[in-house]
Parts: C-alpha cells; sequence; structure tokens
C-alpha cells in the first residue's frame, strides 16, 4: 500500500454491500494532518513488508457524534477512490472500543500464526517485556489474548463477529482474521501504529520459537 | 539489478539464439514513462532482494499489432544494451495472455519453493486473503495453481513450454521455473508489481509455515 | 524508539520508583553532539527493528565525578521528557564497568534465545570471528559468556542482580533480560553500538542454526 | 563497517605481523573513483547485515606490476588508517588469481553454513539459475565448489593456505574461513560485488532449505 491518502467521499457513500457508511467531510481541520500520519505509517510498514500488494487499510476517528471516520481507499483490489468494504470492520471496532485510530495490516507472521492457531481460537502472548508497549500493560506477567476470527467475504457477519468479540473480551488490543492478518488500535495513530509494533514483534518471536511448527 | 534501462534496440535485433525479435522503437511516446517506473520496480525489488546480482528482467508490452515489448537488457552475465536471452519467454508470455507488462524475480522464497515442489509440478495457494491481490479473484477461498516448469538454457524449448502452460493453464496468474525464480504479468506494470509482491508473500508464507521441509 | 532525543532533566530528577538519580546538566558542552549520536543509533536500530514499538533506550556518561548520564526518555510507555524506570540499570551499569554509554535494545534474536536458554543461565559465543569485535577480544577462540537475569518489573532489585553479575563476571561484554533484551556498553557510543550489532548478529546466528530449538 | 574509505598508506607501510606489503600511491589517478566504490558498496553492505560491526574488508588492484592493493581500514577492532591484518589473504588472492577486486564479508549466512559444513570440507551449489550470475557459468547445471578453510589468526599460515586452495581450484569464485565470511573477487569491484550477492544468496536458500540443520 504505497499511496494510503485518506478518501474523499461524498456523504452519500455506500459500501460494496449497498450499506450506508457515516463518511468523513474532508475539509475538518484535521484532515490534513491525519493524511500526513496515514501517508509516514504506510510507507513504513510497506518498506517492512507488512502491507504489500494492495492489502492493509487505516482508519482516524474524526468525529465521534456522529461516528466518522477517515480510511485509506487502497483496500484489496478496489477502486479508486472508493471506501474499502472493510470500512464496515472499522466501524464496528470504532463503535466497540473507545479508539481514535485503527490499523490493519497483512504480514507474513500474522498469517502463518492464525493459520497454525486457528484451532486454538487464538494466540496467548505472556511474560514478554514487550507487552508492556501495549496501552495500560504494567508488567511482562501480564498475559495478552489475541483472538482469531474465521475469516469471510461477508462484511456484515463478519462486523459482528467483530463486535461480539469486543463485548466478551474488552480487553483486548487487537485481533487476528484467519490468513488474513492483524486489526489494532489505539487513542490515536501513534499508538495504533505502536501497537501494530509490538504485536508483529511478538508474532515473530513465536514463529521463530517454533510455535508454528508445533501448534 | 540496479540499473533496469530498457534496452535501445534498432529494429533489426535479434537474440543470442539469432531468432529475430519484435522490438520496440525507442521513439515511442509512452517509452519514458515506461523507463521510468522499470528503474522504480527494479529498485524496490533490489532492495528487497528479488533481484540480486543480475538477475531478473522486467519488460512492457508497448503495441499489440505488431507486438512489441520494452524490455531491461541487465540479464544474467549478458552485454549492455543486449536483449537478455529471456526475451523470448516474456514474448511467449506477451502471446498467451492479455497482457502489458511482464516482471522476472528471482527470490530465495521461490528458489526454495520451485526446488522442493518441483516433483508436484507446481504449488497450490488456497485460503489466503491475499490471494484477493490477483486479478479477478474475490475470496480468499481461491486456490490458485503456481505451475512449475523445469529450468532450461534452450530459450526456443522453455518458450514453448511456457506456451503450452498458458494453453492449459489460462487462469493462471504465474509461474515458477525450478530453481530459478518466477514470472508474473498483469494490464500494466503497476498490476504486475502487485502480482509480484502478492506471490512473493504467500511463497514466504509457506516456507515459514514448513511447507519446503514437508514437501 | 524513533525520537531518542536525551531528556533535559532538571537536577531534581527521580525515578518513577522515587530514588534521587543524578543528572545531566543539558548544558553540557558535549550534550549536542551525543544527542546527534543517540538520534542516529536510534533511527538505525528502528530500522533494523531492535528498538520497536518504544523498546530500548540508550545512555552515555556525561561525567565522572559526580556519575551523570544523558538518558533517552522514550522508555516502555512513560510519558515525555522523563526518565525511563530502566535508568536504574544504566546507573547499575556505569558503576559496575568503566564505561562511556549503555546501549539497551529489544530484539527478536535476543527474546528468543533469553527465552530457551533461560535455564541455562545465559549463552555461550565461541569459535566466531565475529566475537574480535567486542572490545578486548584478540581470537575468535575466545569463550564469550552472556548471562540472562530474570526480568522484573522491581528495578531496585533488578539493579542490585546487575551489579553483582558485574561484579562476578566482571569480563562480560553485556546480558540478557529474559525475554526482554540486550544490555551492552562500551567506551563510547560507537564502541557500544558496535557491541550491539556484534551480539544481535551470534544471536541471530545461533536461533538460524537451530539453538533455540535444541535448548 | 559504515566507513569504508580505503587506507592512505605510505610506502614503507607493514602488516602488524611486521611483513611489508606493497602499498597503493594514494595520487593514483583511478583512485577517487576506487574509493567513491568502495564507500558505496560498503553502505549497501551495511544496510543488508554483511559488515556488521567492523566486520570486513574490501580491496582493489591498483597496480599489478608491482601489485599494488587500495584496502579498506577498517578491519576488526584495529586503529583507524592502519592496514588489516587481513592484506595478507587479500595479497595472496591477488597474487592466485586474475583479479581487480577483493571482497570479504561476514554474513549470518556464511557464518552458519562454514560451521555447519566445515567438516565437509566446503559446500556445493548446483542446479540454481543464480549461478549463472558468476563469471564464465553459462549453465544452472554448472556446480560450484565453495570450499571451506579453517580459520586462524595467524595471517602467513592462513595466507599460505589459501594460495594451496588457489592452486589446487583455480576454477572457484571464492571461498568461506569457518565460522568467519566470504572472500570472493572479479575483474572489477562491479563483478566482485555481484559475486557477493550470488554467492550469499545461494547460501540463504540452503540455510532455508535446511542444510544447516541435515549437515
Amino acid at each position: 500500500m504505497k499511496n494510503s491518502k485518506p478518501t474523499k467521499r461524498s456523504r452519500s457513500g455506500s459500501t460494496p454491500n449497498g450499506q450506508k457508511l457515516p463518511v468523513a467531510k474532508p475539509n475538518t481541520a484535521i484532515f490534513p494532518k491525519v493524511a500526513v500520519e496515514l501517508a509516514e505509517i504506510g510507507k513504513n510498514f510497506y518498506t517492512r513488508g507488512w502491507v504489500l500488494g494492495t492489502s492493509g487499510n487505516f482508519s482516524a476517528v474524526i468525529s465521534r457524534e456522529p461516528l466518522r471516520l477517515a480510511i485509506t481507499s487502497t483496500g484489496l483490489v478496489r477502486g479508486e477512490g472508493r471506501p474499502s468494504a472493510e470500512a464496515l470492520l472499522h466501524l464496528a471496532i470504532a463503535r466497540g472500543v473507545d479508539t481514535g485510530a485503527i490499523l490493519h495490516t497483512h504480514s507474513v507472521w500474522s498469517t502463518v500464526l492464525s493459520g497454525s492457531h486457528a484451532s486454538q481460537g487464538g494466540i496467548a502472548l505472556e511474560g514478554f517485556e514487550m507487552l508492556k508497549g501495549l496501552a495500560g500493560v504494567r508488567t511482562h506477567k501480564h498475559r495478552e489474548w489475541l483472538p482469531i476470527l474465521e475469516n469471510s467475504q461477508d462484511m456484515i457477519e463478519l462486523g459482528e463477529n467483530v463486535s461480539k468479540t469486543l463485548r466478551e473480551s474488552p480487553h483486548i488490543h487487537g485481533f487476528l482474521l484467519k490468513e488474513h492478518g492483524l486489526y489494532t488500535w489505539g487513542v490515536g495513530l501513534q499508538e495504533a501504529k505502536r501497537h501494530v509494533e509490538i504485536l508483529e514483534f511478538l508474532m515473530e518471536v513465536l514463529v521463530r520459537s517454533g510455535a508454528a511448527q508445533s501448534a
């Protein structure tokens, strides 16, 4: 995802599924700053191989009442300037947790682990100092549960599954879609970016420790 | 492949095998833009380690009637400005599928997998969201077959083998040459580049999941 | 750790644990040069993935009598401009060995190995030419012992453990905290940086040779 | 090895072992161009992790009669501006093969493989298209033998061992020192650089294919 400028969507935007979406007004004062941050994050992640092809999409909450997101348009195989169908997942997350930014990446590590651990329903991350990089975590003894959801092309079904997961596990910092990738979030883009780095790091540690083979 | 400027070939160009080739007229209007794109892709891929040494070569279809390609000259161990012997493979692909650009890379992942899976004739990629980055693929449930062809230094024989593969499997997005590398294509250079990223990503996933050891 | 400018701390600085710390006077002549070097090292290590998230912290000894350190503020999940709680570990090292700079990184390799080898108390590095990159080492036959200390959030306890380790093994060039990361040092920042590169390189060699699986 | 400017040595230079060396006159016309190329190669290799710490050293033949080399000074743990003790190995290679440039790298892959395969005396590389990147190789069916020499700190003994290896195997393109690194060469710096890339690539393929575990 080389160009990750937020979609300038008219207020009458709708998803490929036809559902109306709350959309960002492009003239919102915060918009240019967000666009620069999204572009920097996109370039950084592209270089690290976390958003190859046209994978991944990022969003920032522009307003809460009503809920409005600025979201990158370069979803998977979709036309320029059209909101990604995965916008529904971003909305489900923004409604389910008190967050200002949501990042979705497709890394090799998350693809490998979400495949090898799918039958266990998630991955437990425990004992690592790096966990303290997650908001609110104060000790390496913390046990972080990273749920794995079944992947689907039905965004409404998947959005409901995400909402259900967030209701049941309100303290998680992210989740995986099976053989698809990572969703994580934060109060702002920089915290969300830090969460991507922390979770990707720990997934790489698990794979290199042999976790994918022994699952 | 650091310098990947297209070869400026006279119309009387011929391959090392002596076969006449349709060649690009360097003054074609599209040529400078293509040269810039090829250079950017070459630098990107070199940094990622997909065209180390002087491996890899890229081409863009300049015209269809007659068929003319702009092709990078830095093939393996060949003189500056001379068309690569592998130009015959690019021509075989351009004739076999309706494509505007063809990219050939030598990555560690494709070399490992095309060796470990050669006896199976190819690699099946299935269940990955990333597959949706391939043109025309709409679901992760898609099953992509990536054929592995025996490598050869006889470009005429190899070109015929490529043509046969494309006739038999018209829906593939690329193929591997055994312990050699990947060929893929797209309607334009950007789509072909996306296909390289998608296929390289998925091959890396397979190797890191242990596929090369268990083949 | 993208921004690694040294904390400009008042002389009345104290750690989160309330302990008084000797602090750097920001107007010290050496300060700007150190700040530039720390920023370059931080950027380099961030690109290599050794200080992802907000992990890692670096310090330079500004004066010996009294002992004063310039230390980066971006410790794990702590506010801007506040000294890291891990400053106590830097002080313990600066008191225990005659050093001018201390670097702490969180790499995948050190996290994997410090977990797999924790029960052995450390990692032996022997027979590698690369060992000659460590200060004072003249032959690849050198046996370097890299102790692994149990991780803890009690910095006073951990600082005492570090001091004890340095008294018992005065010739070591660094140590690991379990599933946390590497501490190393040098007469100046460049030597400390070289020690990070050497030790990270050798830990990567061990993991890729299968050491983490067979431990 | 970040700074890899060639040593400006006086004609009375001698190695740490006291042996007189033929040295480059710094005013030789070719010198500035060589210095720029060496710096570019050093930066490229440092980024790829092939000359971390202060490992690796590069040389270019300035004249044949008498034999004179420009060689980088940043050998392992040696003072600025002093020729590396390993200059003797460069001289042994320059005398043994008709070459214009010699490059020595310390990569993870060469360290792992030269350890795992030491008892076999070398590594056979066969069947890879990438082999055609080596000077004079025309087919992937080529079998390249990469000898592994026992490492030593006695440069005179090691130099003689190198000379003997080159007499016995005049067609090799490089060799490994056990748990130390790769030496390769070429008619000029660019060919030598290509040989580094080819050989490092193929060693990475072998390790990722499981060769280090099954040796």
